[in-house]
């Protein structure tokens, strides 16, 4: 692996949860993680020097929740109704997958991620061994799942095909490639399961030190239905079915009520908001600003690229600053520190990654650079402003894991982009999508 | 200025008010105009050829409203309301802006625009010789005004200076540079003005034929005190003054009621909106959707980058296509084909350009070339999706302004990028900016 330092950048550093620049820094990368920061050139060695003058480093990114393999169904069904969406556009569709279209999709989204400064992601679709697979080839980190569902009250637990699948993946996979991915549990949706199918997965993940990854209260319907069946909500009905023993991931908590977010707190869920998805489909806002209020756990997600219609973690930051201060009427509310902390540490955090997400000795070498010569980007007053509201993924000018560079202003060490992006077009076509209603 | 053929692109074209795509076509330019569209290579010949697979083609962008100079402020005040942002961040910093603080401002954000897909724009602030003149060196179109306001109503209308600034300005620059340059009117707000100021500039408006810009509505706080002052709201009271006599641009609408939107509508004036600055600021939701129903005349604007903090008309065409959605729960309303119609032939109109807009034989050639080989426009499923969705600024390859290509995949043929983004720099440290705070 060698080492790397970088020269001359202005450096995004994160002391006692303040974010801080230290501008024209040396950072130093060895076996992996970061050995050295600071103003002075190191006096020991490293193999290999990257002069990054008008760049900043900062942190690299974490989508919190994903559908990679969706990319192939990016732009199908945009405005109509979740409903409609899923039955009319994205359903008939991933029926037809293959395992190729499976990798194919899940390399595009890897290309778009690395490309927008993401290095690690929380996935949840099927065939992960395939999606596994990619990120372990292009050097990436995942936290990666099997997803249940259930429909079937009559089949025993042991039965269910995608129990057996999920396991098996968590048993195959889990800290492969030296913790690069880690295999979690997964529940689809309250609404796609049922008590006999969940109480006994919940169990297995709690007896495995599992972590869990659901969808949650992405819409009032849900959420209401849920009361009709169950005469509690979706976050009760997951706490009685004792998934919430686990640490959990649970993605939009849209429509959550005040006593669920109580819950939440107390069994330190992390609530990944998905701000593009959930206005694209008219789902609303997640109470972000109540939470951040209350110190609770969130994160940042893009949610599938069909929903999207991108995987573009610094259009969720951006979104996330903004929506809420126009919803509430309040332009004080939310700053550019807290959505840093959740597309970063954050999201570290809640994969269970210990020493990633922050730019400190010590920790990953999970790296990006921005390059900060750009007119949108002159001139900078205020970096987290900067980065919040001005800055665009396209501003990504090297995208690092693990200390190994794998995308450098339009270059991919990693995937052969062009072979992907021909791929990707191919399955379209052999997928029947529209091409324009041409 | 000779003639250029583009070849192979993808065509966005709209016949009878929707938007479709001619794959692999031609475009040829010849005297600033668009001579030639069709599947078939033309029998005429061109001096140039630009060979353009795997790009699209669409008409150059319109920004309806900004304040150009103001692009050295960017992200200064993040966070504050409205009132203290302007009081405490804004206000003291423009005391303080030269006549070359305005030019280096100006030049910033036309280097931001072009690289975004921008050829026209609307602007509202002082000194606009100077950017009057920082266009027509760069090549580019826009509506420009000195705005006026008043503050002593003693002062008889003849001798307010921004009047006749004003005035002058318009006899000075109207029609500059063959029509690239028009000069409007602009009152700034109601809260600013008087009707005896207010009245007789609306009247020399409308005997100069002239067109005027104004801020209307723009918070509930500005809206409901007009109703206090004057018993009317602002709609009402510039249709008392004979403002709306003439054909109006109108920014923000926020506040406006639904007797505001039958006076709106009534007489043909342009609602912009602006919804970054409009979230950023806490102001709220322009009612777009409602517009749109009612047939309304809209236009988009990024407002000055120091509420915004860019000039990034995809990114405002994105968030208008998402902010309703989620704001109304209705993933049904506003399509992308309006918020291209808004970026671009809606906005051609409202500055009174004919033959502008769209791409077509006889019209401009003011054209946009995106780049549709990136991992996140891929597979292309839906081009108008894919714009409004999925595209960012940074896939603009090539902009070009009546047949003269200005900006190419990173570089300006018409302005010193390096220049403008050192003197930028420079000014912000003789302004006094902050710097991080360190």
């Amino acid at each position: 692996m060698g080492s790397i330092l970088l020269c001359g950048a202005d450096l995004l550093l994160r002391h006692e949860g303040r974010w801080s620049v230290q501008k024209r820094g040396f950072l130093g990368v060895r076996d992996q993680s970061i050995d050295y920061i600071g103003v002075d050139r190191p006096t020991a060695t490293y193999d290999e020097e990257i002069t990054l003058g008008g760049h900043l480093l900062m942190p690299g990114l974490y989508n919190m929740h994903t559908h990679t393999p969706m990319t192939l169904l990016r732009g199908l069904g945009s405005g109509l109704t979740l409903d409609r969406w899923l039955r009319e556009a994205i359903f008939p569709v991933e029926d037809r997958l293959t395992p190729d279209d499976i990798r194919v999709g899940t390399e595009l989204a890897l290309l778009e991620m690395l490309a927008s400064g993401v290095v690690s992601f929380n996935d949840m679709y099927y065939m992960p061994e395939i999606t596994a697979d990619a990120v372990l080839s292009a050097g990436m980190k995942a936290n990666l799942n099997r997803p249940i569902v259930g429909f079937d009250k009559d089949e025993p637990y042991a039965k269910n095909q995608r129990v057996r699948e999920s396991l098996q993946f968590f048993d195959t996979y889990h800290k492969a490639g030296n913790g690069a991915v880690l295999v979690d549990f997964a529940i689809h949706a309250e609404y796609t399961s049922f008590d006999e199918l969940v109480k006994p997965y919940a169990a297995d993940c709690l007896a495995r030190g599992a972590r869990m990854h659901i969808h949650l209260s992405e819409t009032v319907k849900e959420h209401e239905e849920c009361k009709i069946r169950h005469g509690t909500t979706p976050t009760r009905w997951f706490l009685d079915m004792g998934v919430l023993d686990s640490p959990v991931v649970a993605a939009h908590c849209v429509a959550v009520e005040p006593e669920d977010l109580d819950i939440l707190q107390d069994r330190g869920v992390t609530c990944v908001h998905n701000p593009s998805s959930n206005m694209k489909l008219g789902s609303g806002f997640m109470p972000l600003a109540t939470m951040l209020d209350r110190d609770m756990k969130v994160a940042l997600g893009t949610d599938g690229a069909a929903s999207n219609n991108n995987l573009n973690l610094f259009e969720e930051m951006h979104l996330a600053a903004l929506i809420h201060k126009g919803h509430a009427g309040d332009p004080t509310i939310i700053e550019p520190g807290q959505l840093l902390d959740m597309a970063t540490v954050r999201g570290a955090a809640a994969q269970g990654r210990t020493n990633a997400g922050e730019l400190a000795v010590g920790q990953a070498a999970d790296i990006v650079a921005i390059d900060l010569r750009k007119p949108h980007l002159v001139p900078n007053s205020d970096t987290l402003s900067l980065l919040v509201y001005s800055a665009q993924a396209s501003d990504v000018a090297m995208t690092m894991v693990n200390g190994r560079v794998l995308y450098e202003r339009g270059v991919y060490h990693t995937i052969d982009a062009t072979r992907v992006l021909e791929e990707a077009a191919a399955c379209a076509l052999r997928l029947g999508l529209p091409v324009d209603g041409n």
